[in-house]
């Protein structure tokens, strides 16, 4: 016989609704645990797996009806299957009846193509924030977007989170006596300045320019003075390595006193194991919303600052209707 | 230190799920505080300015994550500010992650925009619908729309609450003897036929037609009996007044006993003020779902009928799941 | 006056939500009512009806605010206005502010329609898939498809039950000794290896194929072996049985024992009822997905199973986010 | 007469791109037919048929890729089979790759039920809309629709056409001495009113009011004096008949001289055929948006006026990018 | 032969507006290059690449504004690196202002993943449509999807173009005597009944069932008759080659006279190489949908039906409004 | 000089479909009849007005059927009814059936409100971007966003054009010796870099910072050296000029030769007539993207350079096909 549910309606029935359910991709299930840890709750059990054809394949093994249901996932190495786990777990969940689902990105790949700066290109930004939308999430929970604008591509409330004040109170803690933030390039200065406030520092700003008509060679010019100062380079990402490092040594060469380099993700090609691992550098700062999936530092100092209580405070506020904004206050 | 959640799972969760939140843009504050009160609970804290480049700004000072909001604005003078106040506010409570938005528009603005009655015109009535629904909104309430079929223009659902009873019940108590009920057009006969019926009255209609091709020259007739009646002239809304004026002449010209006048909506234009403040009419009844903006009636009796307890009962049942319909039963 | 509600916020304000009310069309009441029986609830109260000029109109008598509302109604004839009917409830249910729709389909009609195979043709089962959305329905309750893909051409969750189990259980129980599972087309083969695992039988299939250039002509063949075996046919639905007929005879020939044929869905127009009726079929077995509307069958044993207890387990899980895969393990 | 467009097609007009298609459902197979002989081209090769499930299929015969693409199909009996017609015509145009759909339906069903004037009913003439825009058509032409505001129930343009002043123009070449244009209700002055203006005639206004409690039992007032007058009730559609019979005798009554009967859409069900076949009318006149499907008129001196001119014109304009609106000036 | 239209672009055909432009992403440029030669015309400059991040990016180098684009990329080996480069390339043609978009995917990957046939899945293959849809594509090009009802996961127009016709042809040519052709599993007997029907051949169907609770072994059984005939095992596509494999072995044990395999997408995983490259196997034939990435048949007979002649066909008549379902009559 | 397109229009441009229409609403018509003398062609007649209740209304008096429509409406002063107005008159075009709707708006208001730099605010310039699409237009073309990732706010495209060039141009002719270009802010850097680059000048930041906790208090830094150059302070807009003055004031006290100030878009409030009418400034350079509504410059030095040629040039792209990138090539 088919079996059948016992029918007496429980008073509780709607309580069901909502009960909170964290699940991981394959991008950094160290995180996920992590956030769970501070949840003190069990990560759900959830195959995301590539067939032989490359095909990626999502089954949840636990029930999720009605759950208020997270999915972590930052957007690493090899991106576009990351991307693609991200969005066929989200189909996944909605055609099984999840009540909620949450599409928490720490990093959000494609973030630099936001806008037409040439003819004929896409903004992939948007697109990826669509495809978020279609494929069913119903908000996002992400971390320092590399433009704010990037919230505006989704119709759906999004949640970024900052990890610069974790930054922040890291260096206030080194001590610096008047240190200064230096913007690696005029497009990053806001971020650079939100530090230096924090920080009671100046500020300087490194212009690069293309010289003549060939697009790679740049000219690097520093407005602002560091003689004499500990330098803090901060940036949203750091890829390969190698502006950051023109940047640390146009600072030693103009007298800085130490040069510090920070960043919130650490994309980290392959090439950034080799390029900033140096001595000229006197210490790498990230954060663990991505994990370092192409190498290791061996010789320069390295402080890794987790996001995950961030991220979990933050779940659970989303979860139980508290604010988020209150988190940063 | 980021701050950090303590981590107990309240079995109580969804509750706050729901959690009624007013707000009000300044539209009509009198009228959201006299809901508030009516409903015996604070209207919500929320920033709704404009910057001096005009821009309206919005910021909710309460958090509202996963709240029962509702905004209360009539589209009021002036028009398109407050109508874009209504739409960024509806897109700030969208983002702060409110569970519910309930746009209570006690006054549709655009609402004879309703259909193509000549070639290349817009139907905005439509328009401000869909923006209604693009900006977030999940639930519209309102009052004595201009045609039923407004309601149809949202695919959410419309809560529309008519004031006529008050209107109707307004006069009972005055307690004319025969009196007669007068459309100031045949295109409002219906709503004029509404009242009779809830009044026992006869019904008489002002047939209005232009003259040769001039747009705006138009002969009057009457069509039904009012000589030694008391006349009640029940129109939507009134605006300029000069119309309506023309109909209160007519009627005390075919041997009107009296002429009274009541509308729904006072929308009332600065010339409303001069033109209506006349001893040719006895009374202008009309309700609170508008503030007067432009002027005060000094002469001729006035009354105004609250909806505020209409629409919080309506709120209230909107909140808790009951039913609208038998407000009206 | 018009009525006010007593304004105290009640602290169990959000339980009403999502309350179950089962309605049911005109396509198949007798079903809802057993469902309803099931989960020891009464069947909802709701006027559906057509006026003198065939236009469907839905009037629910029940306050459904916030309800989680099942709307029963498999497509059955007339087909057109079984499904407007449908479509009317579900816009009639959203607009009334029902919590959640659940649109219960157990038989989804113009599913044979559901790819072009020649140019120039609709996709009809995609059609009203859009038009179930478009109206409101939040989710899909269905059974046995006529193909699986069908799920797909919803966004919103699906879930579709099987009587196939049903259906091997009741041969299981009659006890053949070595049956052969026959697909009545190459088509169907799935569907019959499905029930042949179940039993531990053998399988075969039909094989009709197009004569010349004449589009109904065709010529059956057989492969695999019956000769000897009972022999059951399963398909999911059967509409004038000649198809099926057909079948019944060509095993007949190749020495079958005996021929039973069962169908999830009993479509069966009027000329069914002649042609299966007939003692060269030893047994009929169908499920109530559907009721027999063009007539009853006389000599041949027929055997209904009925879907009810299913359907009822399913909306109970769903409306207490239990599993509904589990009913199937 | 209504001005009649020169049917040459521009050089220009007919590219590859949009060279105009024109198909029939089986509706109103004759009016397709008159449009196209207007139009000097021939109907196009479509089947639209029903299985023996009753399914809609729809298969068309001639490629349609890029072709400007115009659907007839009024909404007759069987109202909701001729609907799902035309909502799959339009599904298959569009997966044929039409370059443009018009749906041409010169009578919109379900206009009536177009606002929710009693709880928990619903909005069908919005969701036939929503069906025909998600079906994928481009635009619509359509003829008197029950409310203007139906227009604004699509997001796609909409041509309303109008046959008043076909009907005008009609009993302005009966020469009546001093007619009366009589509304048959309140809610439908406005048609009268118009075409009264265009003869230069009085209006007056039946008003019909419900009796206690009991929902059917309607008193009929007349506001306005027939005596002596020759007598026009129009109305948009006659469906029974029986409203508009007691019309005619409450006008008799009167004293009214003679009494005609007009109306754009003949719904005609079976009993108009009975009730409306007397002496005590002196004409009927209607339109062809619709077949007569019910019966025939056989005493009654009947005018049927063709609209099919009028959407031939409409339609040659559409296609080469004419006015429509210049059609009435 | 497949007909082929003579490629004479009509002077009517290309104005500013729609004069066609055709691409090719990463997958198989190939292909692409010889619908170009095919079509008398150059394959358009577009550069598609991946940034060190692995983040795809696209730059149309040719003006396509207002062009009828064509993008070429089935979806093989890196499967979600390809497929997102096909998304970005279909949302920077459309942000370039392209005319209209066709996106041309020979192959469609995940197909199989096209219904829920376990309890917490995705439904990828209508993702991976509402992706495209979402992206800004305007139509879709394919060859031989999995299942037909792929079509119905669009709602923009699909053609779907089929190479059994290419297959059944070959076979037709080599000239066996009285060849059976055998379906691989029950789910794909539809598509071999197709080729034996084709080719008058007898049909055979492989059965393979689950033995005990394991999930991957299988007993397999032939339905049909085999010994002294040579086989053809017809598939839509081969991954690892090991069932396929199989099913040959099985064939010869049960007296084969030879064993041909044919499918219409070579996915073919490295393994494949292996296992297929046998003795066992008389030929193997496929088509170019997809380039062999993971390796190369060296002792197997190999032939590739190219597919670019039907696809530049198909692809001139979507341009110029001609029927493409006429190339398969 | 930016280049001009030769304005012959293709005699394979304009068919009947997509004849070019411009019109105007009530923000600028002064640059709508440049931008129509540039084309040589005429303005188009519409009326865009506002009721006495405020209601904008529109009316298109030209056919605009499969026209070409571009409509030109700056976000000027009173900004909710130019915003309503160009909203309306998108709609109105929509339903008369224009071939396509390109939305010209060269200064996009709510462009500063493009993120949630703070709890719970709106993010208008989205909403915008939706309502734009929402009622109907196909295309923006616009004027140096305030951040370029406002494009991505749109699904439709977006031809961003940028008056930079002609600011570039005209300080480059004034041939100043070693310019300083200065930005007001380190979020307006980028900008400033782009025309420093062109000029081949020098690069320095103003840092502003609160001081305290007072929201309005700001201490204001300088990065880089300015003493004994000319400096050229650039911002995308100028609303009230004060902060502007601060700068000038600052660089007058660290030295600057001559301070010029140069904007796109002259916002201009009342109080910026004032702040700027000053001997501290030697010259105000911006275009007429906007008009200058609240008052006029007296003293200082102005030059207004126009955009008329360029926003010309873009459409007369738009309309025939052309790359508007080229334009800045």
């Amino acid at each position: 016989m088919v079996p059948s549910a016992p029918v007496s309606r429980s008073p509780l029935g709607p309580q069901v609704y909502r009960e909170m359910a964290v699940f991981s991709g394959n991008a950094h299930r160290a995180l996920a645990e992590a956030v769970c840890k501070h949840l003190e709750m069990p990560l759900g059990d959830c195959e995301v797996t590539q067939f032989s054809n490359e095909e990626v394949f999502v089954r949840f093994l636990d029930n999720i009806r009605e759950r208020d249901v997270f999915l972590i996932q930052p957007i690493v190495s090899p991106v576009n299957t990351r991307l693609m786990e991200l969005f066929v777990m989200i189909d996944a969940a909605k055609r099984a009846s999840a009540g909620r689902i949450t599409a928490v990105v720490p990093y959000y790949a494609y973030g630099r193509s936001d806008k037409k700066d040439q003819p004929r290109v896409p903004v992939t930004a948007r697109l990826v924030a669509n495809f978020i939308e279609t494929a069913g999430a119903d908000r996002v929970l992400t971390i320092d977007l590399h433009a704010g604008q990037i919230q505006g591509f989704f119709n759906i409330p999004v949640d970024e989170l900052t990890a610069l004040p974790l930054i922040a109170d890291y260096f206030r803690n080194v001590g610096y006596e008047s240190p200064v933030v230096v913007a690696p390039d005029v497009g990053d200065a806001k971020r650079a300045r939100n530090i230096a406030q924090r920080l009671g520092a100046e500020l300087a700003v490194i212009d690069k320019r293309r010289i003549g008509n060939e697009e790679r060679t740049q000219a690097m010019g520093l407005i602002g003075d560091v003689d004499g100062h500990d330098c803090l380079i901060v940036d949203d990402e750091i890829l390969t390595g190698s502006t950051m490092m023109s940047a640390v040594r146009l600072l030693n060469a103009r007298g800085a006193r130490s040069v510090s380099v920070a960043c919130v993700h650490p994309v980290m090609s392959a090439t950034a194991f080799e390029v900033l691992d140096s001595p000229e550098l006197s210490e790498l700062v990230f954060t663990d919303t991505l994990p370092l999936v192409h190498g290791t530092f061996k010789s320069v100092p390295t402080t890794v600052l987790s996001v995950a209580p961030l991220i979990g405070d933050a779940m659970y506020r989303i979860h139980t209707g508290g604010s988020v904004g209150a988190l940063f206050r």
